[in-house]
């Protein structure tokens, strides 16, 4: 057991634990997972059921017009800035009861903590469940948080794998798609935003450290490369007259693999996509399109990483044509300073250890950060399972990362991190 | 030009070439190839085509149970053995009009050139149209000629694409699903079977010869190979913790490939067919199934291989479960030394050089060798091309290989080579 200092604040137990279970039967799936796409029905559920939630605990929920829902003290104050907290509802297709749904809980549980202590805030406090975060449907993950930051291109034009308009489903979350202009958050009103989300990955659970602390949000840069040979009889063409897009192909995939493993110029390096055509036994196959990501905190090492992945494509060598094409370059997010001194404190008024880390996912809080500061807090995965019904974390570390909120936010209320 | 002995037999010119243009109209796709699938309309078509001709020429055209179309003298001893000569007229999707269509078009004109030397014959001479050579539907390539050796497994429960049962397409083919044991061929019926066929490979066309004698057809082994490691995010799994069933794959494919082209322990080895799960960008891939096939003329070299294939799988180390499943083991053929010589007489008598080779692909010819001796004339593919609109067979070469053709069966009729 962790040593625990009793004069710390802490979430009430048995409530945060019974809310996160009741959470998980919205889109709970035959696997034992949970599949509650951003806007499905499950979706829209999940966020009803935390709204009357909030109702009974006295605080005031509010969706805006991209179905971000925020939950706020009643006699909120409109001029201080805010300190928002908080993570997503959403899951992927089979995906785990945590990922994203224990920041939503533990922001709500928090909130509940701070109600007598109004007066004497610097900030006004707020929880925030994003929208469809995962963008499991719709093709546009991180959809609110992006709203909260700037202009969303072309909303009009998506739709759903059923061919719902998401228009149609936004309304229904309570949205207005011709509105999402006000959902943009002016500057200077947020504070800072918190986001406490389970790891993951599996450091934590490797390092036996029960808590981390988010330096950075890995960049990431994602390619389409093409590679064109040529199609031939499998029987007839000599091995020295064939240019055999897929041997092509297969050099490339372990020279990227040896760009994060072997030369460390990022921290991983994946090719997930790998399509050969004509994909025939006897057939030489004549093109591969397989997808390059790469991922780091640091933004010249990713752009040192893109340079080796370009030169792994020319090393292929005459014989095989290769496009390349850029499908995201998502710079590295640092997180804040101050926030995250908070957040060691207030870790440390619990007695428990931290591990400074970095983020290898994407969060809410990396779009965020173009409107202010922010800051992470990870509990442990356990063996770094996520999207998937196998994910867990014990419920001692989810008890732990929550109080940690709860005192972070309670500090920087109070102004006691200054 | 080549230079041509005068005295030697020459199939008509202009009824050959014509022959073959009308031929290549059943079927004729839009890109300017041939689409005549076995036991499709257009293939039936060709085939009453070819009975109507052999009626002009004032032959018999018979079908067997399996629907191979045997053209024959009208008063054939059926007591001398059978000197069976000829290819196929089905061809893959988007094929061209020489594969397996040349070789019978030569047949039939070199039987037409035979009907006056009737009593001195020391065989039968019978033109053949073996039935579904490519399996392009129906999934039973080589069905004519396997019919032809030795019981059809599970005929009943073949269809094509579009579900239509073998038993309907074959009925209007001439044939009968329910006798197809009386398309086997007595021992000793068959004297010996020549098949004159386009090489689908660069090798005449690149050492400048017009023929070339099959020495043996290579043999095949065909592996599915299912690699299994562990799917997880690309994001947040460390490089050391990945067991990547793509970088497996791709080892592999290079393994196999090398097994070929640097340790020539066979003919030709490819990895022609590669499907990666989930097959998502931001996924380790957790599993890949791949196909190894591998081709020699000599079983020591393909059981060679074949151990090499086994040992790179097994080299992949731990982390990466592996299932190997054997889909095909088929020997390679040796043509016969006294068809082979009389093929080599008969191109001398022409004048035209040869170049005694392998065949890398699979005929008809291999699958007859079951039933008694064979051989086998290539003429080259202009840039190894075939199963494609592009395949093109200068007319010079069609007819320098439809004359020896006609040459090797006078000299085997009079019994010239003995």
């Amino acid at each position: 057991m962790l040593k625990l200092n009793q004069t710390a604040s802490m979430i009430d137990r048995r409530r945060f634990l019974s809310h996160l279970a009741e959470l998980a039967r919205f889109g709970a799936d035959e696997l034992g997972g949970v599949s509650r796409t951003g806007f499905s029905e499950a979706d829209h559920a999940a966020r009803r059921y935390l709204c009357e939630r909030s109702r009974m605990l006295r605080l005031r929920a509010t969706v805006d017009a991209a179905g971000n829902l925020f939950i706020g003290r009643r006699e909120a104050d409109r001029d201080r800035p805010v300190l928002l907290f908080g993570s997503h509802l959403d899951s992927v297709v089979h995906g785990g009861r945590l990922d994203g749904a224990y920041g939503v809980v533990a922001a709500l549980e928090t909130l509940a903590r701070l109600d007598e202590r109004d007066g004497s805030f610097a900030y006004e406090p707020v929880a925030v469940a994003f929208a469809n975060e995962e963008g499991a449907e719709f093709g546009y993950p991180f959809f609110g948080s992006k709203a909260m930051v700037g202009p969303i291109e072309h909303a009009e034009r998506l739709v759903d794998s059923a061919g719902l308009p998401l228009r149609d489903a936004l309304r229904a979350a309570g949205g207005d798609i011709d509105a999402l202009s006000s959902a943009v958050w002016p500057a200077g009103r947020l504070g800072g935003f918190l986001e406490l989300h389970i790891e993951q990955g599996p450091v934590l659970q490797r390092a036996g450290v029960p808590l981390g602390l988010v330096e950075a949000i890995t960049g990431r840069h994602i390619f389409e490369i093409t590679l064109t040979g040529e199609q031939n009889h499998a029987g007839t063409t000599p091995m020295d007259d064939r240019h055999d897009a897929l041997v092509a192909g297969a050099r490339l995939t372990l020279a990227i693999e040896d760009i994060a493993r072997v030369r460390r110029l990022c921290a991983v390096s994946t090719v997930g996509r790998f399509d050969v055509r004509p994909n025939v036994t006897n057939v030489i196959p004549g093109a591969v399109t397989l997808t390059v990501e790469i991922r780091d905190g640091s933004l010249d090492r990713l752009a040192n990483a893109e340079r080796a992945v370009l030169a792994a494509v020319a090393a292929l060598g005459p014989g095989i044509d290769a496009r390349v094409d850029v499908r995201m370059r998502a710079a590295p997010v640092r997180t804040d300073h101050r926030l995250s001194a908070a957040i060691t404190d207030a870790a440390a008024e619990h007695g428990l250890p931290v591990l400074t880390m970095h983020s290898g996912a994407g969060h809410d809080a990396q779009i965020v950060a173009a409107a202010g500061p922010v800051g992470m807090i990870f509990v442990p995965s356990r063996d770094g399972i996520s999207h998937s019904p196998r994910e867990h974390t014990e419920p001692e570390h989810l008890l732990a990362g929550a109080d940690v909120l709860l005192t972070t936010v309670r500090r920087l209320l109070e102004g006691a991190d200054r």
